[in-house]
C-alpha cells in the first residue's frame, strides 16, 4: 500500500506515454511519447505540475485528504463533503490549482474529478437498474480515487442537425449509440464531441448529459480507458503555435486541445457500465443527484479565480501607460471588479447555504451557483473586450523574444518602454493580454467560457424552471389582495 | 421611565401634527393637519404603521433592542452592531419594514437611524474640533433613539450650475452656508436640495456630505426641529393624484414628498453643532468613520425586498396571462432572479467579511456593498422596462375602481379577465404593475434608485480607488515574470 | 361643391361633439359635448389645431393637395402617392403635423389617413371575395378624403390570454367576432382593444390585421361610426391630471386617451364591409399591398421628429446647468444623436429605393423602414432614460405655475436660478422633460413607442423572413468554394 | 506615355521588390524578395491581385478613369470627386476591392489614395506656409497617381504614457519628431506606430494627424519612399500561421502586418515636405479641408462589404446546421442585418446630402458617416461574438485540409457532414466563420475595426462639438416659451 494514492507529475505523464492512444492531428497519427508532440507537451507539462502540487510539503493537506478506508492521502478534489468545512476545503484546493493555471484550464483534473465525485455520492439512484450498476458506480469512483486518474469526457453530440425536429435515422449512424450488447459488454458506435484533453488522460467518461433529447439507444454512462480498441481521437489544429513562454505565455502552456472522439464497434466491459438504455436513469443520475450544485461549486470556484486574473491583467496595463485618470478607463476596471464581487459573494452565499442531501453530502445551494454560472458566459467575453478597449494600438504592436535578443533590441528598449516598466517587461504585459484576448488560444478560451455548462439559452431555461418563486408571489397575492 | 422608548403610529402622527412645520405646496402653506392634507396623509399613516409595528406582539423582539443604560426598548435601526448577529438582527428588521412598503419607502425611518448611529459611534473623529463636538452629536444619537425621532436630511446643493469649474459667490447666495457665528449658533442662509420627507418628519439633518467639492462656509453637519424659525419646505407637485388604494395602490400609500429646503437665517444652537467650518472633519466623519458600510447594508437590505417585489409581479402577470411558455419571457423574469441572487448573495458576503471597527462597530465588508450600491441603478430601471415589456397593452387598457361598480361592470368582468385571474384581479394587478412602472410616482421610484447614494459616476470613480488590487496585480506580475 | 374637402379645427369640433358617442370614463358616460370634457379638451384642441394648418396660407400647398376628381383640396395624407416627389411631400406634411406635436400623437390623422389609401390603393386585392368589397373599399376611401374624416382602429384582441395554445370557445366571447350575418349587414359581438383617441374621432376601423392567428369569425374588416348603435368606448384614466400647460406641458395637450371597445351586436352595413369570413383576403390586405411601407413611412417620418424633439431637450439641459464639460454627458447626447441620424438616413434611403407597385402606387423601399420600426423601440426609452441620467434631481424639485404667483416666489427665483436660463425657464424646461420622460403621459408615450408597430419578437421574425440575402450568401459560398 | 497610369499586379511586386526597405520581422532582417517571405507572400499576393482588376476589361470602367491632363487611364481612388456621380462612381469602384477582399484589408491601396487625393484637393491650406508647400503637396499627388503608388502611413506616437499630463522630455526622444532642418531636408528621429502594410509600399506617409496634442517639433507632414535611408520597419509576430487556404481562409490571404517605425536621423527632402512646425496647418490640412467626410465615405463603403460579408456567414451557419427555427438565431441574425441597413443608409444619405466645397470638391454629409464610423467599432466586435454564438461548439472541432486527405478521412466525411452540406463544405465554412472571429488574424481585425479612426472616446467627443443642434434647441423653446 502506497501512503500516498494522489499522483505525481511524472507518474501522470509516463502513465498516458504508456496508454499509446489513438490521436490524429493534422493528418497524421500521434507516434511515440505524446508528451513529447509540440501540440500536447505544454499542456502535459502545466498538468505535471498540477499533480506535483499534491507533494509539495506547503500545499499537502490542503491539496489531498486522508482515506478512511485506506488511510492513503487522496487527492481532495475527489472528496465527497459532509460538512461546510469540506466545501471550504475543497474551494481553497480547487483555486490553488486555478491560480496555478491563470484560470485557463477547464479541464484541470478537479473539473471531473468532482463530477465522478457528485455521481457515485449518489449511485443509489441507479438501483432499479440492478444492483450492479450502483455498485460499478461506487467501484470505479474508488479505483480512479485511489489510483488519482484523469479524465476527459465528451457531452455533445455531433452539430450535424440541430432543427428541434431531427431524428438520426439507425441506417446512417453520427452519434455515438449503443449498437448492440454481448456478454463482453455494451457495443458502441458513432462519435461523440469535444472530449477537451481527449488522448491525454488516462480514461474516458462518456455520458447523456447534455444532449437536447434522446432515446433509448442513446442512454448511457460509462468510463473506459482511452486506448481502448476502436477508439480514435481526431484533434482540430492545435493553437501552441509557438512554444516560447514568453511569446505565447498561456497558449504554450495551457492549450489544452479539443477532439472528436469516433467509436468504432468500441466494446465497454459491463463493470465499466453505469447507465444502458434507461432513459429516465440517465436524466435522474444527473438532475436527482448533487450533480449540479457540487460540479457548480467547482466551475465558479476557478471562474472567480480567472475573473480577478484578467482583473490583474487590467489594472496592469492601465499602471503601466498611465491611463488610469480616464473616466472611461475606470468605468472599465470597475467593470471587472463588479464582476468578481459578484461572482464571489455568489460562491460564498452557496456555502452559507449549503444543506445535506439525502445521501449525506453536504451540497452547496444551487441557485446562487445557477446564476453564476449562467452569467460567466457574458462577462467573460466582456472581460477580454475590456482588455481590448485598454490595450488598443500596444496589443498589435509587440515583438517577440528574438526581437529582444536581435539587433534592434536597442530600438525596442528605446521606443517601446512604458511609463511605469521597461520594455521588456511591458511587451511580456501585452503579450499575456495578448494571449487572454486576442491569440486563437484566448479566443478558443473565450468560447469556451461561453458554452462550458451548456447553450445558455437552455441553462436559462433551467433557471426559469428550478427557480422557486411562489412564497413571493403569494406573499405579494395577500399584501395587495390580488 | 417609560418600558417602550420606540414610538407608536398615533406618537408620531401626533408631534409632527403639533410642531406646524412651514411647508408650501402648490403655491399654498399648508394649514391644520399636515397628517390630513392630500399630498401627506398616505404616506403619514404607511409610516405610522411601521412604528406601530415595534408593538406588535409578534415583532417586538425584532424591531426593538434593550437598552443598556435605560433598559427601556428602542428601535433596532438605531442598534449600533458589535456582532454579526446584531447585523443580522439589523438585516432582518430592516428588511421586515421594507417588506411592508413593498421597498418604496426609501425614507423609511431606518435609514436615517442607521446613519445617525453609524456617525454617532465614530464621534471621535470630531474630537480635533474641540471635545464639545463630538459629545453633541453623541448626546443627539442618544436623544433621537430615545425619543425615536423621525428626520429628513439634505445631501445636494441646488442644481444652479453643474460645471466643475463653478463657484458661488458671496453676494449671491444659493446653496446654504454659514453666514454668521453667534452666541446662540451658527447662522445658515441658502438651500438645500431634496429633502425626501421634508416637513414630517421631527428633525432635519443637515451636512455637506455628498457635495462635489466645498469651502469653509459649506463646511457643517447639524440637527434642527424641522419648525426651526426660518426654515421652509418647498414641495414639489405631489404624485398622490388618487387617495384609493385600488387605483394607485403604491402612490396612495408611499409617496414620500421631495422638497427644497430654505434657510432664512435660520439658527443653529450650538449642541447641536457637530462639524463647523472644518473641511477635514466634515469629510471624515463619513470616509473615516463605518458610515459606508452601515447605511449600504441598510440600503441593500431594503434593495434586496424590493427587487423581490418586482420579481413577484412580473411573474404574477406572467402567470395571469398565460405567457409562461415564451423564451423572450423566460429570460425576462430570469434578468430579475439573476439580479435578486446576486444582491442577495452580496449582502451576505458584506455580513461574512464583517469586521470590527476601532471604535468597537462590527462593520459588514464594504466592498460587496458598494458593488451593490453601484449596480442598482442599473437594475431596477431594468426591472421597471421588463414589466412594461410584459404587461404591454394590458398596462394601457386598466379601468378604475369606479368602472368595477358601474353600469358597464358586466362589459369588464367578461372582457378583462385573464387566463388565470378574474378580472378584478387581473387590473388589481396590473394597476400594480402599472403604479411601479409607468405612473408619476413609479418613475420618482425609478429616478431615485438611480441616484440613491449619489451619482454613479462618482461612485463608480470612489470604487476603483478604494479597491484594493494590489495583491493580485503582484501575483501576476510574479507569475509571469513581469 | 367645396373648393376645399380637408376639414378646418371647428368642423372637426363640432362632427365629433354631434356624435355622441357612447364613452365611459372613470365609472360615468360622458355627457354633453365631448370636447369640454377634460379628459379630451386639450387633445382635441390640438387636433383642431392640427386640421386649421389645413387653412394656413403658407402652409396649405403642403398640407393639401388638388383631387384630380373633384378639383377640392384633400388632406396631403390622402395622396396615393406616385412619383419620389409625392413621397418627398407626404413626409414633409407629416412632420409639420409632428413637429406640432412634438411627435406625441401617434394617432393624428396622417396616420389612419395613410392606412386607408394604402390599402384602397391595393383594394383588388379583394377581388376574390366578389366584386363589390374592392369598391366598398375604394368608395369609402374618396368618402373618407372628401369629408376629411378622422379614425380610430383597434388592432389587438384582450389580452386574455397570451398562450400560443389559446383557442377561444364559442361560448364565452371575449374576443370580437361575425356572430351572424343578415341582410342589413354583419353582426358584431365582443371586444377590441386599444382604441387610441376611441370616442373622439368621426368613425373606427376594424381589421384583423395585428392578430395572433384566426379564424374565419376572426376575419373581417370593416369601418363604422364611431356612435354606432351597440358600439361602447371604455377609457383608462385619464393622464391629464392637470390642464395648465405650464405644469404638464404635454400631457394637458396630447393625452390622446386609449380605450376598450365593446361591440354589443354591433350591426356593420354591407356597403361599409371590406373582408368578411376570409382568412386569405384578411391577410393578403395588409401583407401583398403596399399598406406596410407607406404606413411605415407615415410612422418614421414621426419619429424622426420625436427623436429630434428629445435630443433639442436634452442638450436644453445641459446647456442649463452647464454639464456639457462631462464625457459621459457628451456619450449620452451622442447616443441620441446617433439615433436621429440612423433614422433619418433609413427615412432617406427608403425614399432612394421607392418602386412602383403594381397599382402604380410608389412604394418606398421597406426594408430600411422595417428596421427604423424595429430599432425605435429600443431607441426611445433609452432617449428617456438620458432624460432621466441628465436632469437628475433636477427631476423631482420642480415646483408649479401656482408656486411661481405665490409669496414664496422669490425663494424660487433665487434659488432654482440655473447656469444659463432664470428660474421660470428652467422650470418650464425641467417640466418638459419630466412630461416627456417621468409623468405618467410620459411612460404611456414611452410604452406606446415600445409597441407601436406591434411586438417587437413578432417584428423581428418578420425581418428575419422578409429580407432577401440569399444573393450575399451565394457570393461567398462562390468566393470561399464552399 | 502609357496609355494606363495604373499599376497592374505584377508591376506593384517588382517595385516593392525592388525597394529592399529595411524590415525586421522575428529578429531577423528580410532579405531576398519580400514578396516571397511567408509573412508577406499571402497579403501581397491579395493586393497584386487588387491592381489586377484594374486591366480587367469588365471592371476598367469603373476601376479606373481618365486624366483630364495626360489622358491616361488612372485609379479611380485617386479621382477627385466633383458630382455626386462621381462619389457613386468611387463608392462602386471602392466596393468592388473591398469585395474581392472581404472588407479585410483596412489598408487597400484605395484608403490612402483617397487621402492624398483629399488633402491635395485643399492644399491652399497650406498657403501660409508659403507656396512652395502646397505645391509639393499637389505635384506629388499627381505624380503617386500617374505611377500608381502604395502607401503605408503612422498615425499614432508610441504608447508610452498615455497620461493627458505627459510631455516628453527633449533629451530622451521617443516619439518621431524634427531634430533638425538643413539644406537636403527635414531631418526626423524617433518612432511612430501602427504603419499596418509597412515595408510592402512604395512610400510611407507621415504626419501630424490622430497625435493628442503636440508642439511644434511634431508639426509636420510628408511622404517618403519605405527604403529611406535610415528607417526602419519592426514588425510584430505574423499571423499568417498557416499558408494554406483551406485552414486559414483569411489570414493567409489577408493578414496586412502591423510595424513600428523608426526614423534613425532620415532625411527628408524639402520637395517631400507639407507641413514643417506650423501646428495650425497640421490640424487644418485634416480639420478644414474635406479629408473627413471623403476618407470616412471609403471607409463606410468597405464597412459595408465587410458587414455584409458577416452576415452572409452567419446565415450560412444557420442554414448549414439548421438552426434557423430558434428565437434566438433569429435575432442575431436580425441584430447584423438592422447594423447593415443603417450602414447602408448612412453611406446613401451621406451623397443624397453631399456639397461641393470651397475647391470644388463634391463632399459628402459628414454627419451620417461620421454616426457610421462611430458605430462600427460597437458593431464588428458583435459581429465576431454572433458568429462565435451561432457556430459554437462546430468553431472548435474543425479537422484540418491534411486530415480530408488522411487515412480517416471517411470519419471526417460521416462525422462532420451537417444537415445542408457535405463535411467539407461545412468544415470550409467553420474555418472561415473562426478566421473572422476566433483567429489570431481574426481578432486584430476585430481590435483594428474598434479604433479604425482613432479612439471611440474621442471620435465621440468630435461629434458632440462638429454636429449642429441650434435649430432644434431654438425651436422647441420658441413652441414651449423657454
Amino acid at each position: 500500500m502506497k501512503m500516498v494514492a494522489a499522483s505525481n507529475g511524472k507518474e501522470y505523464i509516463d502513465r498516458i506515454n504508456r496508454l499509446k492512444t489513438k490521436v490524429w492531428i493534422n493528418g497524421t497519427q500521434v507516434k511515440g511519447n505524446i508528451s513529447e508532440h509540440p501540440a500536447f507537451s505544454g499542456v502535459m507539462k502545466s498538468q505535471a505540475a498540477l499533480y506535483e502540487m499534491q507533494y509539495d510539503p506547503k500545499l499537502k493537506e490542503l491539496m489531498t485528504y486522508k482515506s478512511e478506508t485506506t488511510g492513503e492521502r487522496i487527492g481532495t478534489s475527489f472528496l465527497r463533503p459532509t460538512s461546510i468545512e469540506d466545501l471550504e476545503k475543497r474551494r481553497k484546493m480547487i483555486q490553488t490549482w486555478a491560480k496555478a493555471t491563470a484560470g485557463m484550464m477547464g479541464r484541470s483534473p478537479d473539473y471531473k474529478n468532482t463530477t465522478l465525485m457528485a455521481l457515485a455520492a449518489a449511485a443509489d439512484i441507479l438501483e432499479e437498474q440492478g444492483p450492479q450498476y450502483p455498485e460499478n458506480l461506487r467501484t470505479f469512483y474508488r479505483y480512479a480515487k485511489e489510483e488519482d486518474l484523469s479524465f476527459t469526457h465528451t457531452f455533445i453530440a455531433p452539430q450535424v442537425n440541430r432543427s428541434s425536429l431531427h431524428y438520426e435515422s439507425d441506417d446512417d449512424i453520427v452519434a455515438a449509440r449503443i449498437v448492440d450488447k454481448t456478454s463482453e459488454g455494451l457495443v458502441i458506435k458513432g462519435a461523440r464531441l469535444l472530449a477537451t484533453q481527449g488522448g491525454i488522460t488516462d480514461e474516458i467518461i462518456v455520458s447523456s448529459s447534455g444532449l437536447k433529447m434522446f432515446e433509448e439507444p442513446f442512454a448511457y454512462a460509462f468510463s473506459i480507458p482511452s486506448n481502448t480498441e476502436g477508439l480514435k481521437f481526431i484533434c482540430r489544429e492545435s493553437f501552441a503555435y509557438d512554444a516560447s513562454n514568453f511569446n505565447h505565455p498561456l497558449g504554450s502552456r495551457f492549450e489544452e486541445m479539443d477532439s472528436v472522439v469516433v467509436f468504432d464497434n468500441v466494446i465497454v466491459p459491463w463493470e465499466r457500465v453505469f447507465v444502458v438504455e434507461n432513459i429516465e436513469a440517465a436524466n435522474n443520475l444527473y438532475s436527482k443527484s448533487s450533480y449540479k450544485p457540487l460540479v457548480q461549486h467547482q466551475i465558479v470556484s476557478r471562474q472567480v479565480v480567472k475573473a480577478e486574473f484578467v482583473l490583474a491583467v487590467a489594472q496592469l496595463i492601465v499602471n503601466t501607460i498611465a491611463i488610469g485618470e480616464y473616466p472611461h478607463v475606470k468605468e472599465k476596471i470597475c467593470e471587472i471588479i463588479i464582476a468578481v464581487e459578484n461572482h464571489k459573494a455568489l460562491l460564498m452565499a452557496s456555502e452559507m447555504g449549503a444543506k445535506l442531501d439525502k445521501w449525506g453530502t453536504m451540497a452547496p445551494d444551487v441557485n446562487p451557483l445557477s446564476v453564476a454560472v449562467l452569467q460567466f458566459p457574458k462577462l467573460y467575453p466582456r472581460f477580454t473586450e475590456i482588455l481590448q478597449l485598454l490595450g488598443a494600438s500596444g496589443l498589435v504592436t509587440i515583438p517577440t523574444e528574438a526581437d529582444l535578443h536581435s539587433p534592434i533590441k536597442g530600438d525596442l528598449h528605446q521606443y517601446l518602454q512604458a511609463a511605469n516598466e521597461n520594455a521588456e517587461s511591458r511587451i511580456k504585459l501585452f503579450r499575456l493580454a495578448w494571449d487572454i484576448s486576442m491569440s486563437a488560444f484566448g479566443s478558443r478560451q473565450t468560447l469556451y467560457e461561453r458554452f462550458f455548462f451548456g447553450d445558455p439559452n437552455r441553462l436559462t431555461q433551467a433557471l426559469y424552471h428550478e427557480y422557486n418563486r411562489h412564497t413571493l408571489t403569494e406573499e405579494v397575492k395577500k399584501q395587495f389582495g390580488i
